[in-house]
């Protein structure tokens, strides 16, 4: 049996912190082609995607649920209403996510697995029974799910990765992909023209002026 | 038989990118205590963990080599002179690193396993025959590492932990420490007076100004 993985996903003017490298409709694509890398890993994995969506979005490898309040909103009431087994929960800007590391979370023996971000976040999240937790995201979301966990008496796993701790929210995120990432949103970066650049001794990002 | 573990160290002057949160006998300390935490997680993922330093410095849980050069030339004449067997060359700034993180480092079955740090670090690099590998740390330290194991003709096993990824150089890096080290150098941070703030919607540091 499948694990039911739900991805909440915007597809309208996403990722606007990148706006100084990509315009939106860029963002546009590609936010669509990490959630695109994200569904082949997560099915990779053994995992059935949902795309958690607040307006109708097709993707050819995930179901698609609407709902169209907020995140927390949404997300607790998938969880309240997808009945027994447990429930992956997997951010969209994920593009790093490979296929194992995605089961050294489900393979938890543990009653929750989360797998941080940085600076507090909690970019994965793994629900053997969906009916006893509820997901509090934004602020210091890895603090509060730990304390949600202990104060319903549920054991937690927290999974080492790197590549699920990489969400793309900047420019410099942007260097992963270029030199981590193995799907699709590394080509669309290379495409659009966005290098790796060496220059100032540090690895960045720039962007050619002629594409 | 452990597997030796070699631990560049500076003891002198050590992370200036904190000097704005702490001064230098601080930084001194604090490099001793994650050097303490590194030294911990590798004897308990059985290795023998060795400290390359510039002077004279002893630590009770670890061998001591002085070595006068540069990084790279340290650790590379370490390397031509250390025999036959593995070697793990690990940052001693990597406080969060685990006993089971780095036990997925060493029961690799390729000839190399590299854990990248972010921006293209290499924070840590097992090398199971050294007569046939030689690093460069700097820079894009990742690429030229993969470059140098593919002219030799070995194989790479790229190791996904988050907690390795994480060198402590920067104020934000803080943040890590205080929500995930298992360690003692959370416990120094908080005996300073560093710990998390929640004031601008993002987890980050402040220094109590009575400490």
């Amino acid at each position: 049996m499948p694990i039911d993985a739900v991805i909440p996903f915007r597809p309208v003017n996403p990722k606007t912190r990148l706006s100084d490298i990509m315009d939106q409709q860029e963002r546009e694509a590609f936010a669509r082609i990490m959630l695109g890398d994200v569904i082949c890993a997560l099915r990779g994995a053994g995992c059935s995607p949902c795309i958690l969506c607040t307006t109708a979005y097709h993707h050819p490898g995930a179901r698609t649920c609407i709902d169209e309040q907020g995140l927390n909103e949404a997300l607790n009431d998938y969880l309240a209403g997808c009945g027994i087994g447990p429930v992956l929960i997997f951010m969209s800007d994920l593009p790093l996510a490979t296929a194992e590391g995605i089961r050294r979370v489900t393979a938890t023996d543990r009653d929750i697995a989360i797998v941080p971000g940085r600076g507090g976040g909690t970019n994965v999240i793994f629900i053997r029974d969906p009916s006893r937790f509820r997901v509090d995201f934004y602020g210091a979301s890895f603090c509060d799910h730990l304390a949600i966990a202990k104060a319903a008496d549920l054991s937690v796993d927290v999974v080492d990765s790197f590549f699920m701790s990489t969400d793309i929210d900047e420019r410099e995120d942007l260097v992963e992909i270029l030199l981590h990432a193995k799907g699709e949103s590394r080509g669309f970066l290379q495409g659009i023209g966005v290098g790796l650049s060496l220059e100032t001794g540090r690895v960045s990002v720039q962007r050619s002026p002629h594409e």
